[in-house]
């Protein structure tokens, strides 16, 4: 078949075979396809969608693009966690132990963060010693011996899907349901994952705007996972605020820690508990979910979680005493308050503005060769709902320059993420909802 | 404004400014918009379309990206025909001498065949010593002395339309009505034409297969028409067979002779006096439909249409005197006649097909560089409608090879374009609908 009958066949509102959509994929990362050829095709998926089928073939498709990591060798239930973007997301540093704790075996592998939005390596580095690069058979051992690794993704991990989203970007056709949905599971798939608990950010700060939307692009993940035999959960979370309240890398390690030990923010402590239990359950450690809510919660009551950080760290050449004393982290010369210019109440914080502040501040990258001071970032003294008065502190910038102009504008970038109301702030909720394959349960 | 962003308006179904259509078009053109893009609008397009005023705004933009004719100098309303593919269409060399026999100045820029359907520049060219390549002096020079000239296209007309169509030929997205609107409209008005008469052939044998979207096309050429200053009168017609009974280069000049003789086919005389009294009024020859038919006639009975095609030749450097002894044109060595093999009325013939066996035999180019032999063709005996006995020929083949094999296989072929029904045949009308500004006239 003809590359320009499989688009006009998408165009006409036919669902295509496994094997047209295998040709268009493998031809594609090939370049016997051209772009242009599929571009027009995304833009004809974006206006008449994919069926269930079509989406877990296109997914398969993209997995099997390049290398695919073998976990077979790991005895257990593999379950990884992803969550799509978000602003000073600490999950990973918390759920990775924690999981392992229970015994659930987490072979991540993790990027470096790009433009706002923070990659778990970066953070790792921020321990001293730590080690990102492992080789296949290192990483192997250490899940095998003690029940967890983190490391820098390496290799040619589907190739279709990075040179897709990369046409993707400049046609216009990011916000299609089923091609970003595709996008995010192949990537789970081909890293060897054989359960996967997803965090889909909503709201303001999330690329999925709406509750809706954030709803649908759950339901198609978790529908993939059922087609390709990958029980997947998602919960819908709230991005209207960032969660926690570092945004840094040593700070995020440093909140990490304090959440492992019990001593997090609220949010961030509770969203970790509720992925938690997801990974828990799917890892075949609790029979129900509130079972495996509990045991999460002992996991970190009784420094388990916390412990197997430390064995982490340790395994990859890093100073486990970190686990111990934060203070050991990479720290910032200078801390400089941002305060309040009037009295209200916080009813929003726009978290994609202040993970671009953080970034020029020298917590994240610009570009790929930018370089990183994992010392600098924001902590945040109010979140949403907090009552505020003129001159009271409302977030600290932790930085290594000390030029007055860098200082004021950062301050004054920093203070217009926040959004004071003068009524009555109604605070949105953490969570909105679980999908598994039997439905969507609203949770407010 | 990025591109990106332009195709994002689009896609979402705003209309875009003038400025957005003119920095698409041009940044196509320039090679600074990559075809990936423009292929992923083009897919926006046909999923949502195109105002009128967009339309317009897309071909000016096409017909300013190369080289425009100048007609200025050129007295009176230059009025422009254009028929949409179809086969064995002879009309332009009837009815530019018919036009300008009345006074309406006829400054004719044509093509080459290509595929199946003729041109008619290869059709002048099997006249004895006629040029078809005359610079921009002489081609107004001659308007300007006896009303007419026809001449090979040259130079760079319309390069956006040119690369667009390339791009939508291999992406699904040739069957967009504004797209093929601005297409045809943006090479007439780059011609110079002041006014233009539209052949929208609707039919199994034409680019529109239904009457409905034949006349969505037409209604958006006469808007683009409106939009832009040139008064424009589409005349839908019937494709279910071919117009007149000869095919190939010199069968069809003979037949224009014919025809210009009043002694032409019933189809072909009836559309040349539709579209020629069209012609004579928007050239501002007649104050009514009627009358301008009135006068079309006249110029066929009286012989003044045929006189003005003995000077057109003349003056390009042809024999004049074949207008009157067609046996100087070029003649095939082997005449064969198809037969029917059964008794029926013939209830289609397929023009299509019959045009590719056409070039089978000669008469067309498979590739720009095929050779073209002047003088073979096909010319059909019946046509829908007439009764046919076993043994009775169908059609004749007009050859200069005569291999028994080959002779056979174009003999099959002819024979297998006609369908013959045994019950009643109700034939098509010819002409179905005109569509002018101020509407559509449903003739039938």
């Amino acid at each position: 078949m003809r590359t320009v009958d499989i688009i006009q066949k998408k165009r006409d509102g036919k669902p295509l075979t496994t094997q047209e959509i295998e040709a268009l994929i493998q031809g594609y990362v090939s370049g016997e396809i051209p772009d242009y050829q599929m571009s027009a095709w995304a833009m004809a998926v974006y206006f008449n969608g994919m069926t269930a089928a079509e989406t877990a073939d296109l997914t398969l498709a993209m997995a099997r693009s390049g290398d695919q990591a073998d976990l077979s060798s790991i005895p257990g239930v593999k379950v990884d966690k992803h969550s799509t973007g978000g602003v000073g997301d600490t999950t990973t540093l918390i759920l990775a132990p924690l999981a392992a704790a229970a015994g659930v075996p987490v072979a991540k592998m993790s990027g470096r963060g790009l433009g706002h939005t923070g990659g778990t390596i970066d953070k790792l580095e921020a321990i001293e010693g730590f080690k990102v690069e492992l080789t296949k058979e290192q990483f192997l051992e250490q899940v095998k011996s003690i029940g967890v690794s983190v490391i820098s993704q390496s290799g040619n991990i589907t190739p279709a899907d990075k040179k897709l989203y990369g046409l993707r970007d400049v046609t216009a056709t990011v916000d299609s349901i089923p091609l970003i949905a595709s996008s995010i599971m192949s990537k789970k798939i081909a890293s060897g994952a054989d359960a996967i608990v997803l965090d889909v950010k909503t709201g303001s700060g999330a690329f999925m705007k709406s509750l809706e939307d954030s709803i649908k692009l759950a339901q198609a993940m978790v529908e993939i996972g059922d087609q390709v035999g990958r029980e997947t959960v998602a919960v819908i979370t709230n991005m209207d605020e960032p969660l926690g309240l570092a945004i840094g890398n040593a700070l995020e390690v440093r909140e990490a820690i304090d959440t492992l030990r019990g001593e997090g923010p609220d949010d961030l402590t509770e969203l970790c508990l509720v992925l938690g239990a997801h990974m828990l359950q799917l890892g075949g450690k609790a029979a129900s979910y509130s079972e495996a809510r509990s045991l999460a919660e002992e996991l970190l009551r009784s420094g388990a979680a916390l412990g197997k950080l430390r064995e982490l760290i340790a395994a990859q050449g890093g100073n486990p005493e970190v686990a111990d004393r934060v203070e050991l982290l990479p720290s910032a010369a200078y801390q400089v308050p941002v305060q309040a210019l009037e009295d209200g109440t916080v009813s929003h914080i726009d978290a994609e503005a202040l993970g671009i502040t953080a970034m020029m501040l020298g917590a994240g990258r610009a570009t790929k060769e930018d370089h990183i001071d994992l010392a600098v970032g924001i902590v945040l003294s109010k979140k949403v709902g907090d009552r505020v008065s003129a001159g009271e502190t409302l977030a600290e910038l932790y930085m290594n320059r000390n030029e007055p102009m860098f200082t004021e504008d950062m301050t004054q970038r920093t203070r217009s993420v926040f959004t004071l109301s003068q009524g009555e702030v109604v605070k949105a909720p953490l969570i909105y909802a679980v999908v598994t394959k039997d439905g969507v349960q609203m949770l407010q």
